[in-house]
């Protein structure tokens, strides 16, 4: 009689599609299956329904990730930064953020940027899915911006 | 009998809804309305569905934009930076992107890293709408990432 083998399903992981000697493409999924990655936080065990991009995209500016946070549950734990600046971007669905001790709601579309003091929580107090991208970047490290930086040519698809 | 009078439509603009000490948050709106956002680029003329969220958000790390393109259409350029990566991020629908003459499908929850160097394309080939959000940020200035630049407090609603 075999004895028990226990399976581990795979762990779900962004997929590279193309890459080149000035960029990297992946592909997360559509953002209604973000609750399909799952990930231990290093610093409080918190299982999350999360997926980092600076790793499999070779990004040296951002940290970019993107969460689901189910109908009714938190993040659970408050947090601030050392360097770091964050924006909050909603993707999908409602709830509610603080920061300082402000509370306000948030959904679909709204960017919430914050300072690496402040002091930040996010819930999902509605009853459907809530999925949250948040950019983190070096604070007061962006020179240039908006088309300042870009210099345009004229369009030539191969 | 009265002139003609000329009405100008006031533009659209993200609404702040929350600010404090350390943080602003804006509503841009759903993301199925962001071709609502109109604005005319200063170097090409080109009239796009736009907008930039470092000056509501006031961040000083990242450039935010989303950008709807229609159907069929494409943004009238191709473009190179000068000290900022880029990522592009497709929010809603599917179209094709081209880095450095390397051509390749982008949809829902492709994430596209490019450095200043890359000459980059965006277009719509699809019969629906692409809407894509691109981060700018200055090449090599992140340090600390993930839950590294992070300090966790516990949960404190008020």
């Amino acid at each position: 009689m075999p004895g028990l083998t226990i399976k581990f399903k795979d762990m779900k992981k962004p997929e590279i599609f193309s890459t080149g000697r000035n960029h990297t493409a992946v592909n997360v999924g559509g953002f209604d299956s973000v609750s399909d990655y799952t990930m231990i936080h290093p610093r409080t065990g918190a299982e999350l329904h999360k997926v980092f991009l600076k790793e499999p995209t070779g990004s040296t500016g951002t940290e970019i990730s993107v969460q689901s946070i189910a109908a009714g549950t938190e993040v659970p734990y408050f947090h601030t930064h050392n360097h770091n600046e964050e924006t909050y971007i909603i993707l999908q669905g409602q709830g509610k953020m603080q920061v300082d001790g402000e509370c306000f709601p948030v959904r679909e579309g709204s960017f919430v940027r914050i300072a690496p003091q402040g002091m930040r929580g996010i819930a999902n107090d509605s009853d459907g899915e809530l999925v949250v991208m948040v950019i983190q970047s070096r604070e007061h490290s962006l020179r240039e911006h908006t088309s300042a930086d870009g210099t345009p040519f004229p369009v030539d698809w191969r």
